[in-house]
């Protein structure tokens, strides 16, 4: 079942303790689509200027995503972030920002993406997440993701979407923020009873928790010595664990349990390489084979 | 099988951000101890001053808990611990400590707890832990406890104890000292390369990481809204394991990661109040209860 994400495309610029990298692809829109291409097809929306290289729109098409959404600004430039990783790889600095075509990303939906009955809106204002939300007829599932930043400055556009959308994905600190709580058992539940039927909340290197009204559980994140650059790690999951669930056409609890495992595998290759140089190398034999190994992990 | 515990046995007091107790039973010696009691007998090894109550003597007489290694010196004061948690309740301020009686803490073994098979030298001096090590007759398990200021002061001593144990537990922090690097992953394996058989690193509210030459596994925490006081979580999960293990006699990888479940179930009860409050409320079936809840967690 096509599975549809609204968000980010950028150039980013990453630099970890030991390397960096310039300009390379990425964007949440970018890392869920990809992740999501394993199980699923996937029509991807957002935007970018007249310096993006074709190649990454090849990149795309070759594992099957559906870039008609992606609309060329001409005299425009691309999104571009520029971020530094801490020593712990798990906090990092934000260095530079500049929104360029995605400032006025006012996206208009082609035809058949309005049709789709899976939806992720990728972090972005609430307000643009909810237009996007008024074009798609009848979806059976959206999720959303959201930040600080909206939690700020957009904390009642915010709440209007909390109630119209199944899921929200976010991380730790913004569950914390949102919430005015420390505890993340208590935030999840807290977040939940703002609309949403589930609750996401991603820890980074120590994995994501889930909350609906009759479920409260942790998977631990894979754990790999192999931590080169964690962006793209929180999409990526989402990206796994929407297209596992657009695959299944379905999101019962048991569904949704095995999203968030297949998820958390997705993450675990993202974080081996820059940008999608890992994810460029593995099919999904080797998300299975590593599943395997996970889920034998936590068993007793 | 009995299992012997050696270490702190102390008056503690605790501010959270809601509220605070002073001079409650603690010590990680008496947490030990107390978790390990759901599982197997336990001896006591440890030194108190006069002012200690007899109460707390009791209480521990009341699980079966061997008190016959608690010395207590005529005119000398009881080991105390003051700290604070900060609003996330992960991490806490030492506001002080007062080694009185345990500054000069030097055990003698009585006869029946040198013929235990299963030992935990908890958190000590390497140099007392090691005369311990030497006062028992080929022990069949020994693990120990250490923390950041013996890794700083006593480094070597530390390294040569190391290569005497079958098993160190320590924090993430502690992990991320002792081998200088931010990986958890590789620092567990470092550290292990350092001699113990295997190594588990404690994560706090984030759960817990095992290695061993051909295992690398993690298990959350189990997600509890209700963490009142984390004081002695560490401990308590170290006594549910190492109970485990005494209980069935063997330190088999089945076995081995089966006790790593239930000392963070033990664990996750502790936190649920100050002290041993919440712990003198559960039997060995609620133990087991929530194992069962945990297990079914962790399965997809």
């Amino acid at each position: 079942m096509p599975l549809l994400v609204v968000g980010s495309v950028a150039l980013d610029s990453v630099e970890t303790p030991t390397d960096k990298r310039e300009n390379v692809l990425g964007g949440s829109a970018v890392y869920f689509s990809y992740a999501a291409s394993y199980f699923s097809p996937v029509r991807l929306m957002g935007v970018v200027g007249d310096d993006w290289p074709a190649e990454h729109t090849g990149l795309l098409q070759k594992r099957g995503i559906d870039t008609a959404g992606l609309h060329v600004v001409r005299g425009g430039k691309t999104f571009r972030w520029s971020g530094k990783y801490h020593e712990d790889m798990n906090t990092r600095d934000t260095l530079e920002v500049h929104l360029n075509v995605f400032e006025k990303f006012d996206p208009v939906l082609p035809a058949d993406y309005k049709r789709c009955e899976f939806l992720f809106l990728a972090n972005g204002s609430p307000t643009v997440q909810m237009k996007v939300l008024d074009q798609v007829g009848g979806p059976r599932l959206v999720v959303a993701d959201t930040m600080d930043l909206w939690i700020k400055i957009q904390h009642d556009e915010l709440m209007k979407l909390l109630k119209r959308i199944d899921g929200l994905v976010l991380n730790d600190s913004e569950a914390k923020l949102l919430t005015d709580d420390d505890n993340l058992v208590r935030a999840g539940h807290k977040v939940r009873r703002m609309g949403p039927q589930f609750v996401v909340i991603k820890k980074g290197e120590h994995g994501a928790m889930f909350f609906s009204e009759h479920e409260t559980y942790v998977l631990p994140a894979y754990p790999t010595e192999n931590v080169i650059d964690p962006t793209g790690a929180g999409d990526s999951f989402a990206g796994g664990m929407l297209g596992y669930l657009a695959a299944n056409g379905e999101f019962s609890p048991k569904t949704l349990k095995e999203a968030m495992a297949y998820g958390i595998i997705v993450a675990s290759f993202n974080v081996e390489d820059f940008s999608l140089a890992r994810m460029q190398g593995i099919e999904r034999a080797d998300l299975d084979q590593r599943l395997a190994e996970y889920r034998k992990m936590l068993t007793f």
